[in-house]
């Protein structure tokens, strides 16, 4: 799977490629998709692709790097270090986590493919 | 409305501010709406809210930054300078517009709320 180069001004006009980010989704994910779709030395973005996956027990995220985060497409469950609540997103939410803010996600859900597009930036 | 303002490292974890992209859309829209969700001096992440608008006749979108851009909801037809056929768009399409390539919104569907994410940043 490729995705859109960045183009030059005003090149290869004519090959202005449209992509979808609720297709190509691989028929088997053994484990959570991580797809760069562009990318500048300021900042990342992806799409992450999600099947019932889960973070592994006591296993954190802790980034660098701040990242703004959506979820398009089913539903999940966010934990934050220290917080007794999950966050439940569904299609549409957004939120940003501070840079080494820790944070699972302790589900999402196993009956339809969860999409995220993720922004990881230098503040 | 207001939008989550970047947090520094660890402060404020308790106030992570879910918000959705469906949601909080004003109930009249004269003019397309752009909000900013995230900037930073290398890019600038916002949703653009559609009501059936169009371009004006004749006026081109030319813009120094290259844009990313993301149709969430609704749909879109999408004109690029010199070429015959527009690009229609429909929710998860997405493409990357080079800066300086003129083009401009024909058509965004007059029966829904169109909404696009939108990158702009420093290639």
């Amino acid at each position: 799977m490729t995705f859109p180069e960045v183009l030059g001004p005003l090149e290869n006009i004519d090959v202005l490629t449209v992509r979808n980010l609720y297709r190509d989704i691989p028929a088997d994910l053994p484990l959570e998709s991580f797809e760069a779709l562009l990318q500048t030395g300021a900042f990342r973005l992806e799409r992450i692709l999600s099947r019932g996956h889960a973070a592994p027990k006591d296993e954190w995220y802790d980034q660098d790097r701040p990242e703004w985060v959506l979820l398009l497409q089913g539903s999940a469950g966010l934990r934050i270090e220290g917080q007794t609540k999950l966050i439940h997103l569904q299609p549409g939410d957004f939120l940003t986590l501070p840079a080494h803010l820790r944070h699972r996600v302790e589900w999402t859900d196993p009956e339809c493919d969860t999409v995220w597009l993720a922004l990881h930036y230098e503040p």
